[in-house]
């Protein structure tokens, strides 16, 4: 039935519970058949939805049994109700399945500031329970959904086990927020200190390189679940083995970011900015979420322009200290700024082309230093716009 | 011919000089009788304007004469041979005019990265300077408009003085980018330590906040002449006339800036943001400049939404801690947010009414201190994406 790498002793289920008038799937459902342990990266914004609040002390209790995430209401700004709410779903739950509530995780996405009904959960859960099963992957993936256009599945085959993530997330000019929700399950036996500072590693440099650090929406959530299933050694910290673990984490959640900025609202390209040759990794990093959050060099994608003034300017506002004379930019390969200047209308027009491809690098070489960053970014359209000034309507 | 009040002793002029190949004006100068006393506020870009290069010293030397600019070529990475370009047209000015060459200051808007020809200055300057009058001011804020749909002029008149303005700029979602030109000018005597910070507060409260401060364009330059040609005693600092000339500056600045965000690229509504309660001045304006730099809440304003949630989760990402519990949000009079909670449906529907508007504000009260701070924006819609996307074709 799937395509994916599904780690053993996991199920997965989701239903149309009614939180979304639409009828579509708005309700699902992750459960490992034994307690995993758990990592998770939480939003950094101080208006915190009400599922995160009842969440995140369980998360750092360290394990979790089942992970229930709704999709049509954030369950944020709603108060002492919301957390109630959140409560009694994540109490409906832990009865049905017969586990411990703390070890239940609950999240939501969806529009904020509207109170929760409990009756699509009252009446939901104990249907949703009976539909569990190992190959139910991308019901979880379209569940979860809101303005989504695709759902978004990455997955990589380790030595003996599995990495499976799940996410959802539309990239946005001001990426802060596009809630983000992702969800990674692994059989693998990870120690618990290499479990959190591989997910903290891995969401840097894939969701924390699409969105901004500290910047992001009321909900925003990444768990890592590993429940052991696939047997063998636990993974310790410093070993090759959690390397070999890390690179495949790494991988699977930066496929599932480039999806999100692929899906970027209204976005048709997938654009890389890399800077090389910066002082810093830290200083590299600020300059390419400088270009790649630019709306000016955004839109100037979608008109499929070459046009490096943008580029070169969002490089000077970054606040990091640059010597335009130093700078050279590229799209792909094609070489249109030498130490700051132009290198002429044929290399430019040569560049244009590569604009009209549906993902390309921009690669801005400071000549400062050996350090080098990548964030991701899309074009900037109509779409965008549409979506966003409808979205409650 | 002109409905500002006019300080004496300027004199003003602009002309097609063909560097617009549309044919239009894009060459102004602003001449005084006698050499002005000059503050300026630059750009802090990293990458900064030829021009820009040229006239930052002369301004730090205290004193101006005659102010040209140019639209449609921002001279900027334009290297070596951009500063030569700049130095050979103030030259030819200050030949022209029979003044020193360190009065002159030059400044240009437009494309970044296309070497500027030296012909349109060398044949326009002799004939502009032929035709100084002191009723062209329009003329002069025409000729500096790049993707402005309008002029921008504002004045005050003052105890035996005046105040006159002129900008060049069009709001954006990143406001950073809008190259933003502005020129005051007064017949007042002030001195010279005044003049420099009566300018810094006035932008202070106007351009800085419908731009963000140190984020600013290759071009970024607003410049106060006083000639003194009002005669009367110098205006010193500490007395209560000073305070009068900055509150008349304050207000020129602030009706331009105004003008700025209203001809944001594609913009319908001017909505001002208002922090009160806050626990610092700077607290407010970090708050406000996150909710009127977001997109999603500048689309919800285009799609007449009144999406507090949006609003909410935009202070919550600021990075100012705040008491989710404590904010309350109004759009004019009408309370949507009370505690953090909706105050229902009803009420949001008359905010609905408020969003039709022209211009409105949204009141944040944070209920965390008596500080206040504003700043401006616009909505964000399709005639962003097509301006911008579209820009240098």
């Amino acid at each position: 039935m799937s395509f994916f790498d599904i780690p053993a002793g996991y199920r997965f289920t989701g239903m149309a519970s009614g939180i979304k008038k639409s009828g579509k799937l708005d309700l699902a459902l992750i459960y490992s058949n034994q307690p995993a342990r758990v990592a998770g990266v939480f939003t950094r914004n101080k208006v915190v939805a009400a599922p995160l609040q009842l969440t995140q002390p369980r998360v750092t209790a360290g394990f979790c049994q089942a992970v229930l995430v709704n999709s049509g209401n954030a369950n944020a700004c709603t108060g002492e109700a919301g957390l109630q709410i959140a409560r009694e779903t994540s109490a409906i739950l832990a009865r049905e399945l017969s586990i411990a509530e703390d070890l239940v995780a609950v999240a939501s996405t969806g529009v904020i500031g509207v109170q929760m009904p409990i009756a699509p959960f009252a009446q939901g859960i104990p249907k949703l329970v009976k539909t569990l099963a190992a190959d139910q992957v991308t019901v979880v993936a379209e569940a979860i959904m809101t303005t989504d256009a695709f759902t978004k599945v990455a997955s990589a085959k380790g030595d003996g086990y599995s990495v499976l993530g799940l996410a959802k997330g539309a990239g946005m000019i001001h990426p802060n927020m596009a809630t983000m929700l992702g969800f990674v399950m692994t059989d693998a036996k990870v120690a618990p200190e290499l479990l959190d500072s591989a997910l903290r590693r891995a969401v840097k440099n894939s969701f924390n390189s699409i969105t901004v650090d500290g910047d992001t929406s009321t909900n925003d959530l990444v768990l890592l679940l590993a429940n052991g299933a696939a047997g063998g050694e636990e993974i310790q910290p410093g070993s090759e083995v959690a390397e070999c673990f890390c690179q495949y984490l790494d991988r699977v959640l930066l496929d599932l970011a480039k999806m999100i900025v692929r899906d970027g609202e209204g976005a048709s390209k997938l654009v890389e900015i890399r800077v090389t040759g910066a002082a810093s990794e830290e200083e590299a990093r600020t300059v390419a979420k400088s270009v790649a959050t630019s709306s000016l060099v955004k839109t100037a994608f979608f008109g499929e322009d070459a046009n490096w003034g943008r580029i070169i300017a969002a490089v000077g506002y970054s606040g990091i200290e640059v010597d335009q004379n130093k700078i050279d930019i590229r799209f792909n390969q094609i070489l249109v700024v030498r130490n700051g200047l132009s290198t002429g209308p044929e290399l430019e027009a040569e560049a244009t082309d590569v604009l009209k491809l549906d993902e390309f690098v921009v690669s801005i070489e400071l000549n400062q230093g050996e350090a080098v960053s990548s964030y991701y970014t899309s074009d900037l359209g109509y779409e965008y716009i549409k979506i966003n000034a409808d979205y409650r309507t």
